[in-house]
């Protein structure tokens, strides 16, 4: 199985209004909810894909049974660790003149040391039975900095393959603790290098410790440096739609290639195809699975002939 | 004891953050919960004068929950009606900046026949043992716009006196029942009356069968059209602060005085003083109660010679 870890879960509520003026007052029309933080969209989309997906993390409060409940429907199973604070928030307001949204993220519960010890325990419990690990996303007041480095040791040291995608320090200490995978956005990734330039900082990036590199590089596609070469792997032409969760459906894809050993070229073909339908799909986090099976093979890889 | 009435009952949620920009991503600060509803919030008031008070309506869901569990401890009696909707919340997001505050508010959930039904038999139950029952704030999707009216003439059936708090078409079909007493504010007069004019438009709002009316004029106090007078009561300074809750407050104190049959004049000084005394408050619909005290011998009310 595929082990997903949200340390940051959080309930995505959407409302959809008829334009925001600030202070003032507004009728929501459409309320939606689903579970969210990157770990979970990951471990949805495994799911939908026929992965066998397990998710850990943090779950407490009225929130978070909310955000239990809607997760047992859709495939991934349940090991998120209980905790005594609620779980956050997130509010994503859709203007429905101008299709934009602005996004008010709650700052999430404080996590007690006992409640990470917990997570501890879980977690190298279900490593035993995981194929690959994902690392996903920001960390919730209370857990130390170098968290995911301790458990990227640890996935190391249980001998199982670890995706970490996150970023600012908590990406910068994962990095040292040498990763198998990171998958930083263009931002994230010269944020952590100081280089702009995406095969530069990839480079710089491998130096600093991860084994290899993924780049998000929007709708220019992705940029892998690994031990092997280097690959620029973009859709056939634009999308346009909806780009929530692109980046997850992308770190699905490359657990799923990973677990099943295909060569960098056919996993970043998966991740390019599986990211565009994402963006095509109407929902958010969802993918339009013809359009998967349509991009696949019109996805154009090429090797970089620089040196990784 | 006294009653209120919540039919659309929420969980008031407030967000703090750091100037609101349409189309961006906010960290919000602080978060705060409350139970809301403007009868929830009469009632408070009122059990924190030290009445016995109940309140009813409807709740359901997980937020629902949530509301109920912040209820238990402030004081009124939980009779809500149980749902299987999901009970509305509404957001306000408080600019740090510059004070301002941006309201989203849910729709609410869509009561059924039953449900009402179960609404109208707890209701008539409490009635029994009221000595006075406010109905307040908008109706939810599925209650039918004479709803009002209903809950009003089956107060005057059981001989409670009823106050209705609301706007627009369930307010015009409940003064058609003929309340006791209606409590618009200025913009609620004249959409209901098409005079601007309070005097007027009260006179107005009293020949379309309210027995009282009390219009609520912000800082200019409050204007009450009797069949004994007219009379107007006004703060003895402009009062600034957080205006949310004090019109609420004044129906708290204008039920209390109906209660304890105190006359007019003095019922407008207590409805002034808590409502002022509400602004005073640091806390969105609490009140200060050493302004409270301090401000009800300063309250000024004339009697104005036109006949009502």
């Amino acid at each position: 199985m595929i082990l997903t870890v949200t340390l940051n879960t959080a309930l995505d509520i959407t409302y959809t209004v008829d334009g925001l003026a600030p202070h003032t007052s507004h009728r929501v029309g459409e309320v939606t909810e689903r579970p969210g933080g990157k770990g979970l969209n990951v471990a949805r989309v495994l799911a939908a894909l026929g992965r066998e997906t397990v998710v850990t993390g943090f779950a407490g409060g009225a929130v978070g049974s909310v955000l239990r409940g809607l997760l047992a429907p859709l495939g991934p199973r349940d090991a998120l660790v209980p905790i005594a604070g609620n779980t956050r928030r997130t509010i994503a307001v859709v203007d429905s003149v101008s299709g934009d949204t602005t996004q008010l993220n709650e700052p999430g519960p404080v996590i007690s040391p006992g409640e990470w010890a917990a997570l501890l325990d879980t977690y190298t419990a279900l490593l035993r039975e995981a194929g690959a690990v994902a690392l996903c996303g920001s960390l919730p007041p209370g857990v130390h900095v170098g968290a995911y480095a301790d458990l990227v040791r640890r996935a190391r040291a249980a001998g199982v393959p670890v995706l970490l995608d996150t970023s600012g320090e908590p990406l910068r200490r994962g990095i040292a603790a040498r990763p198998d995978l990171v998958k930083p956005n263009a931002d994230e990734l010269a944020g952590l290098t100081g280089a702009r330039e995406p095969l530069r900082a990839g480079r710089d990036a491998r130096r600093r410790g991860a084994h290899t590199v993924v780049a998000s590089l929007g709708p220019e596609g992705l940029l892998a440096t690994t031990p092997d070469g280097v690959w620029w792997a973009t859709p056939p032409s634009p999308v346009r739609g909806n780009p929530t969760g692109a980046g997850d459906s992308a770190v699905a894809a490359l657990l799923a290639g990973l677990v099943d050993g295909l060569p960098w070229p056919r996993r970043l073909a998966h991740a390019v195809a599986l990211s565009a339908a994402t963006v095509l799909a109407p929902a958010a986090g969802e993918f339009d699975r013809d359009a998967y099976d349509g991009l696949l093979p019109l996805v154009r890889v090429t090797e970089h002939a620089a040196a990784a």
